[in-house]
């Protein structure tokens, strides 16, 4: 991605809405007058937020009359969900911000202590582009000056410590010193954080949360749009790029990835996929941007790891038309995409590439629907090209245990439309990935960043987001190793009354660290625990608000899943699944394999 | 503290020790070869560490041919502890090095998503001056210099935004980039460790781990000795000392603070109590420093906070020697200390400060025996002055509720010889405090940084410490609350066969925040839980390794704490102790008072 171009676009788009606001508050600045907290919460309910996530600290509450907390939890539309924790907390706000397209996550934490405990969860949303807002209680204006030895403190005087760290893993930053400022900053750095698609970082002193300040610039909306492409630089693209597909006659594949979800182009493809009939593909991190049940689409292409099938169908077709890729390791197959780029074309956010020529500030979200009417015209020859269904079946099996072979392809059919997948990096993220997952689902995994126990405080902040928008269940797949950091989160759960089913795979360890070394060494095992009492210990004290189940064997879990009570999914569920310690999917067994054969070559070479 | 010359003297340690090693090894190049990693964890062991805290990711482990957790695991007198989550690692290193003085606190994370995980960790062990190692898995040397899109990578290239971010929060970094310098490198951040009494970071590449690198330095040991003070100047401090001393005729005390555990005088402090028998009292920070037994010991003062008496004892001696002070909010009663500077002596650990003057460079281990032989002819007045002895009687109160007035003296009288107890942050840490501890006991808090959730993290690190150490039983207080941010980690309690008794203040919220603002705020509630069904789910499985316990009234905790099989601690223990919602520790809600009229004032100041 263009980072420079990008940055002109943010910088453009604050101008104008700074020079909008500006005209109106011109005009009356007499008028009504609230806090700084209203103005930001306000904001916030014009993006969409309905939930703010957070751990409360005295930075974040003590000051008078009203502290900030306080102003959420008495907010009519925004709830206030107090996490376990703030690294749980930051990841719920990132699932959040997955699922309820169009607005942003949001998470508060307080000065030092509760800031950098959520710094892994901002910076994972950082890398996978998410939009999350972090905002931090601080000591006041006049502590931030003189530097007391305050609690939370490095006891140093570095009273810029913290920010200096945010400052690595957030696209921007601001900290409201005066309120003459304070509603201009919020405006900049929330227009930064919907344009860009990743984290903001948001200090408030103590002293400035219920400062007032005119309300009137909240008439001006915050702006999403990304400034216009040069129509003379995309009308040659638009005619090259038709060019290459009439060159290619009827064998082009549209390859679907990360950023076509990120950067909001999913209804241009769906659009463009109508009227062109191109089949479609997806990598891992592109999991339901096009809907996987849909007629032209193919599957999951991810390198040397893809279903052989698949593979041949990408990398043999003579044009790929690639929509919002993102090239990381585990989202290509550890770096084996066999496809040339004189065979292909590459939309992004921010520039457009065709072949080896690069052309920066073309940005896909515009240039779509452009190509979309451009390429009608092979909607005819497109269609004739055959895309093999994408399904999966469950295999026949001799024994009663519950293979990764069997499980993922068994709990495909369990899946309903509109359902909100979870899987933990790892394992999880893996097994999934060959099953193809229902019309208007969505599918949340972590695949750049990786850290596990994020799919924990996902899946409490998407089941609320799924709330709001009327989507199906909430169904997370996640193993044993991984629940063990994050698992206080089940409590904010049952509080907060969502209902996700949560498959827990009992490995006895970290099976995908297994997999990839150390495939006997103690420190791949953890203890066992007793999951199925998890829900009752932890929230769920009179055992009436969920249930849990563990299934040993194939017939157990047909049984569950056949289950029309448990289907209903009107309580928190828990199924423990005990699989082979040694067992794992196959595409996790390719990845280590080929990462194997990587190390060694990379020692080879030192 | 004085930044530069702690610096300096940082610098000489390091230069003397280069030239040690470069001597030794110049005779004896071709001398046994061993690998980055057997250097390093000879290094750890020369320190006196034994347990390795760490969560295993695949940057610290998948390197051929051996990787570095391996080489833990493999070790034969340091043990891999494998924790739960980073940030429970980081406070087990922290509560490690807490308890085992003159060694270190390691910790062992990968690369991005588990080190920034620990980043609160090791900014409350720099807050509070602890020194901890911080090693980081990182991807070989060959990808941090091409940089491409791995996983745990914020995805735009930046692979040194994690260091960056480091550096906020730990004294000295490096990166073993070749194995030339590698040994130099870590007994460089070693030597500021141990020397700065602070946290340092290390991260590895995969390819380095394994790297051959001669075995000849590790004969010259690390350093830790202060450079001498300056003698001229050194006389001049001792005889004006003297002189304020004798003016002050008898009236003189001493206070201890967190510096003189830190910095490691306990030993001089204690020969100063013989010869002189001064009075001493104590900060919270600086509790056990001097042993609360102590015939000349007073009790803990905290400002405006103190019982009355000690206040007034401190407050209005003629002179007041004040050793290792550190004077944050939480640790001087909110700023309300009444000594004024011209009856204030202060020793520190790289300066010295008379009323009004500035000694820099003379630092208080040289000083003090100095000092000691200096003063002994105080001896005979100072022992007429009589102290108060510290002790705090259980009061008859008429109820059966167990309140708080009622619980901290009566666990005083549990308390044993060499116990090792831990206060969380906030309710705990100001119950405890009026409470004397018994001899060569250990107290642990984090009064300065105060992060919750720290101490559970804690306990098992110095449980681990206490075994090595022959110290006795483990007990920490925590609040429902706080337990809830860290409580996965009972699991690796269980599995390192530590037995801490655990007391459980239930009182359904977070009472220090509900003091400090919102009394009845939702935010300050939170879910009520199964307490005493944690440790049978968290690993306990079959019950055999544990006991859990709930007291509801005095009665009932009396007979718990008067049971012999209890007392004993030879299981991993619960105790649930239910208080009521509203009622809280003096000292608390003294803090509390204070806090909110010093907030008013501030608001009164914009």
């Amino acid at each position: 991605m263009d980072t420079s171009t990008r940055d002109l676009q943010a910088e453009v788009n604050k101008l104008q809405h700074e020079l909008q606001a500006l005209k109106v508050q011109h005009h009356s600045d007499d008028g009504e007058q609230i806090t700084i907290s209203e103005y930001l919460l306000t904001r916030l309910e014009q993006l969409g937020v309905t939930s703010v996530f957070g751990v409360p600290g005295d930075f974040n509450m003590r000051e008078c009359p009203l502290p900030r907390v306080d102003y959420i939890e008495d907010h009519p539309r925004i709830d206030w969900i107090g996490n376990c924790n703030e690294l749980n907390a930051a990841y719920a706000a990132d699932g959040y911000a997955r699922v309820k397209e169009h607005s942003i996550g949001v998470v508060v934490t307080t000065f030092g202590v509760g800031e950098l405990s959520a710094m892994n969860g901002i910076a994972g949303a950082f890398s996978e582009m998410v939009p999350v807002l972090h905002i931090v209680g601080v000591p006041s204006t006049v502590q931030l000056k003189n530097k007391p030895m305050l609690h939370h403190t490095l006891g140093d005087g570095r009273f810029d410590a913290y920010t200096k760290a945010a400052e690595q893993i957030t696209v921007s930053q601001a900290t409201l010193m005066n309120k003459t400022h304070a509603a201009a900053e919020i405006d900049r750095i929330l227009t930064d954080c919907i344009t860009r698609a990743r984290p903001v970082y948001l200090t408030i002193p103590t002293d400035m949360v219920a400062e007032k300040i005119p309300a009137k610039r909240l008439q001006v909306p915050l702006s999403r749009t990304p400034p216009p492409n040069d129509p003379d630089v995309e009308k040659y693209v638009l005619d090259r790029i038709a060019e290459l597909v009439e060159e290619a006659s009827k064998d082009i594949v549209i390859l679907v990835d990360a950023c076509a979800i990120r950067h909001d182009v999913r209804q241009e493809i769906n659009d463009l996929l109508t009227k062109t009939r191109f089949p479609v593909y997806s990598a891992p991190m592109g999991k339901t941007a096009v809907s996987e049940a849909h007629d032209r689409y193919g599957g999951i292409y991810i390198g040397s790891i893809s279903d052989p099938s698949i593979k041949d169908k990408v990398e043999n077709a003579n044009l790929i038309l690639s929509i919002g890729a993102l090239k990381s390791d585990f989202n290509t197959g550890m770096f084996t995409y066999s496809v040339p780029t004189s065979r292909t074309i590459e939309l992004h956010s921010t520039h457009t590439q065709i072949r080896h020529a690069l052309f920066p500030g073309i940005g896909m979200k515009q240039l779509l629907p452009k190509l979309t009417s451009h390429l009608r015209q092979f909607h005819e020859g497109a269609s004739q090209l055959p895309v093999p269904h994408y399904k999966l079946d469950v295999p026949k099996e001799q024994d009663d245990k519950i293979s990764h072979a069997f499980f993922w392809p068994r709990v495909g059919q369990f899946f309903q439309k509109k359902d909100v997948v979870v899987a933990e990096t790892g394992t999880s993220s893996f097994g999934i990935l060959d099953v193809p997952l229902p019309e208007q689902s969505v599918f949340l995994a972590q695949i750049l960043y990786g850290s596990i126990g994020w799919s924990i405080g996902i899946t409490l902040g998407a089941a609320l987001a799924a709330r709001d928008k009327q989507l199906g269940r909430t169904i997370l797949f996640v193993g044993d190793g991984s629940f063990q950091l994050t698992v206080q989160e089940l409590s904010t759960m049952i509080h907060s009354k969502v209902t996700p089913i949560i498959f827990v795979l009992n490995n006895k360890g970290y099976n995908i660290e297994r997999h990839l070394h150390g495939m006997d060494r103690k420190y791949n095992d953890i203890v066992n625990w007793k999951w199925t009492s998890l829900l009752t210990t932890l929230g769920d004290t009179d055992g009436t608000l969920s249930n849990s189940y563990t299934v040993r064997d194939k017939a157990g879990l047909d049984k569950l899943l056949n289950d029309a009570e448990f289907a209903k999914a009107d309580k928190i569920q828990l199924v423990e699944v005990i699989l082979d310690k040694y067992d794992t999917p196959r595409g996790l067994q390719v990845a280590a394999d080929i990462g194997e054969k990587l190390a060694k070559q990379a020692l080879g070479q030192v």
